[in-house]
């Protein structure tokens, strides 16, 4: 079974968390075994948007997971990107997994995603869904939807 | 079956679309038929957060839910009130159906925080979790578990 894993960092837009369930979602209906690796805050965010844990099995903590993390653990790797500390983390965790990766960049402000989808795109090779998005996730779901088509 | 009606407005706050996840699942739980009526952003957030409806299987529109609505059609209201909208239709639906109701007031603005409780304190008798919250949703859930029990 392939393995994916999501990267959440501070959940200040209110889509991160409700897509970051869908995400887990359409990956487990794809077969992958999804894990999300998550800050402290984005972490109770989730616990309260899914209390039964029907979408999301696997969580674990952004630090310890990254302390961990090797060579070819993950096949896939999807990233939160909406502010510097996400991207950074993104940025790292792609260069020690090696993987396929997509990154989710969304900001209101549209200077500040091109700063971040740029930051992105000189540094790796992800796949980047960039959209200027804050409380509507519709843009961001369907690009994201056509990403994964062609993986 | 009792039935409750969750009221969810613009959705500003990250805290939003995961609490009223966790409030539809606690009142089914108590054994509650949950409707979720929603301004149209929170209704895209919230198919999003929950793309199987396994938490959420009645959605509705505010504007239409607010047409029809009638006295005792609801047995329990649960109102996310922390914008100047969302308390006003909270006092809105809790004069039409004056029923049992709970508002869930947060903010990351003690002043804001302050205004809006004053606002719904002062137009209803509902039960008032007023929290300063923005991305944890912890407190919040703490206080809107403890007054469920007093139901």
């Amino acid at each position: 079974m392939k393995k994916a894993l999501i990267l959440l960092g501070c959940p200040e837009s209110p889509s991160q968390t409700p897509m970051a369930v869908y995400a887990a979602q359409k990956l487990a209906k794809m077969d992958y075994d999804v894990t999300v690796a998550s800050t402290p805050s984005a972490s109770k965010l989730l616990e309260v948007s899914d209390p039964d844990e029907y979408y999301i099995k696997n969580k674990t903590d952004i630090e310890s997971c990254l302390d961990g993390l090797e060579l070819n653990q993950y096949d896939l790797l999807v990233g939160f990107a909406h502010k510097d500390a996400a991207a950074s983390y993104f940025i790292t965790f792609y260069h020690i997994l090696q993987c396929e990766a997509i990154a989710l960049v969304f900001e209101k402000d549209p200077e500040l995603l091109e700063e971040f989808e740029n930051m992105v795109a000189e540094n790796t090779n992800a796949k980047i869904v960039a959209v200027r998005a804050f409380h509507n996730p519709t843009p961001l779901r369907v690009k994201f939807d056509r990403v994964l088509e062609e993986l």
